[in-house]
């Protein structure tokens, strides 16, 4: 029996959670061993705690064996304190179940192809996956803080910092993930600045004798954001640290003009992880039936592939998000002429009936 | 007499310098009052003098009132040691003569538009000016290296630093820039998640009160990279730190397609000047007569027009830039059919002629 913990989250997130939660629903009545329990996080728990991230959420996260999250955040919590606020839940839940490798896909669905704001042969058949150091780097890095500085001025400072064990790591999960695809790594650093990417491109170059079948390349990040614009389509798998991956990896989502769609994945070593969508809490359109769910649902596929290890369901879950784009089904946000504009639920009901 | 100092650099560098020096002799013969100068700059001054950044360019270059520097950089120099490396010039040099503001533009020009992988309608008359802070942030921030930490672990480090007058002389930089043009300033950051881009949005709230006229918004990073290539003409001029800055420029440029058209100016309090085309030193075509000149001769334009404060000579310059495109010229990277492909020399020729 394996336990599942869902976190709808703020704005859209308990619209798109709940029909996750049918497809879950399905999948249970047919031998599915899984239980479910649900927690708030974000916004949410700091309405009901008084904390983004509240003991009752930690201790249920700690005991599951894969976390399914809405999305965090909404302009009501903009003038809380720092630590209260929903993205420091996030944070810390990530940094609590030391889920350090964040896999975000950037797949362009044929029937979408129209969405992007690239010309289709740039984009046509586009599958990137970002693989993205998500504990360390200058999001946790120590000391930090704004201080008065030796010559009486006010000043910030934040410190990147990258050890080599937590190199190594991730690392591995990106040689092993490029394996698994087309063989082709590019790491992504600005050691010509930086000593710590220098660093981390040693580290990755000294990993990749244990990968002599995957092709590893190294490129600075100014070029990769110019690279992902010129010619995406050169990338298979990318590695990078923190900072770097939460840019590149939202700019590579663009590129496919419809991040409505785009699932991701936050694993720990034991491939416990935390599965959300890609894009935001969206507060404009939450409560309104308007969201579109299928990046939660294929983030439902990931934590049935990597934490329940039920490759079956996955394709299962994947096929019937196929099916109905191929039907011509289509939320607000990828709407276009001559497709069937439905509501959050309605295309949860198609997902459900595809399954 | 106005004193500049021409650092033709590496690569390409010789080869597209030597145009940009033509317009100058022909702006010269007609009463331009200057002096010239040259002086190697990176792999070229290691060659020569040991140092990316020797005494004898140091010396020029803190006399001269303006600076117009070709390229740095080569596959040559990759194995030296970190100090004596091409971009260690580069960076030497804007440190040392205090070159905190650097003017990037991205253009798309009507002639060009099919160069850009995106849509037409998503790029067509696009015109951001990216103003990015160039002495500070992580790029030279200490303390910063590779130690064995408390764990007795390898680990690399890098220090994000900015102190209140550092961000406050940039953002008068941008609320300038921001007067001139649409009179809208987006400031970049990651306040969420790092105290120092915290800071730098408090800092540069604080200075949009003495600029009433302007409009001021705030975008994260990962938004900024996405905003970019989702709708870039949302943008007029946007500021942010330097490393943040070194990857969205880079992204904007390569929105146009035409990364061989882009100039670029770093400048100090006084509006003295370091003038460079926003391409790289492109190693694989040097010495070959086959690179664009435009971006040098471009720079050129700025350097009249910030540095020697002369907008007659810039407009003059721009405009026979203009002319040749008009007129159908086209070096091999903007090359398409219907146009005439000409190489850096004849895309001189007609410059001078045009001018
Ligand atoms: C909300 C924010 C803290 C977060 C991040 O920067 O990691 C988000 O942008 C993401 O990429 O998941
Ligand atoms: C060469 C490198 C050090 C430099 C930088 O990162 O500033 C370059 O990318 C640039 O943008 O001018």
């Amino acid at each position: 029996m394996k336990k599942i913990l869902i976190l709808p989250g703020d704005g859209i997130g308990p619209e798109i959670v709940a029909q996750a939660r049918r497809v879950l629903d399905v999948l249970r009545n047919d031998g599915l061993e899984i239980e479910m329990t649900e927690a708030p996080l974000g916004g949410a728990a700091y309405d009901q705690f008084g904390s983004p991230y509240p003991e009752f959420t930690q201790k249920l996260a700690r005991e599951a064996d894969a976390v399914l999250l809405g999305a965090v955040g909404g302009p009501q919590y903009d003038t809380l304190d720092r630590p209260l606020r929903p993205e420091r839940g996030l944070l810390a839940i990530r940094k609590d179940l030391n889920l350090f490798a964040n896999l975000r896909p950037a797949i362009l669905y044929p029937e979408l192809a129209n969405a992007s704001t690239l010309k289709p042969e740039v984009v046509s058949g586009l599958d990137i996956l970002i693989v993205r150091e998500l504990t360390g780097d200058i999001y946790f890095g120590q000391p930090r803080g704004v201080h008065v500085n030796e010559a009486g001025e006010r000043e910030g400072f934040n410190t990147m910092r990258y050890a080599e064990s937590e190199i190594r790591r991730i690392a591995h999960v990106a040689f092993q993930a490029a394996q698994k695809r087309n063989k082709k790594l590019c790491s992504v650093d600005k050691a010509n600045v930086l000593e710590t990417t220098e660093f981390w491109k040693e580290i990755v170059t000294d990993v990749a004798k244990e990968y002599p079948d995957v092709q590893l390349s190294h490129m600075y990040v100014d070029n990769a954001a110019m690279q992902l614009v010129r010619n995406p389509k050169q990338f298979d798998v990318m590695v990078t640290g923190n900072i770097f991956g939460d840019i590149l990896s939202d700019e590579a989502s663009m590129l496919t003009g419809s991040i409505g769609m785009l699932p991701s994945a936050s694993l720990d070593q034991n491939n416990k992880g935390l599965y959300e969508p890609s894009h935001g809490s969206a507060p404009d359109i939450a409560g309104k039936n308007l969201a579109n769910p299928l990046a939660t649902i294929l983030s439902l596929a990931m934590l049935l592939r990597y934490s329940l290890a039920n490759e079956a369901a996955a394709v299962r879950v994947e096929n019937a998000v196929k099916k109905v784009l191929a039907d011509g089904l289509r939320t607000g946000d990828i709407y276009e002429e001559g497709t069937r504009k439905v509501s959050c639920s309605e295309m949860g009901d198609a997902v459900v009936a595809a399954l």
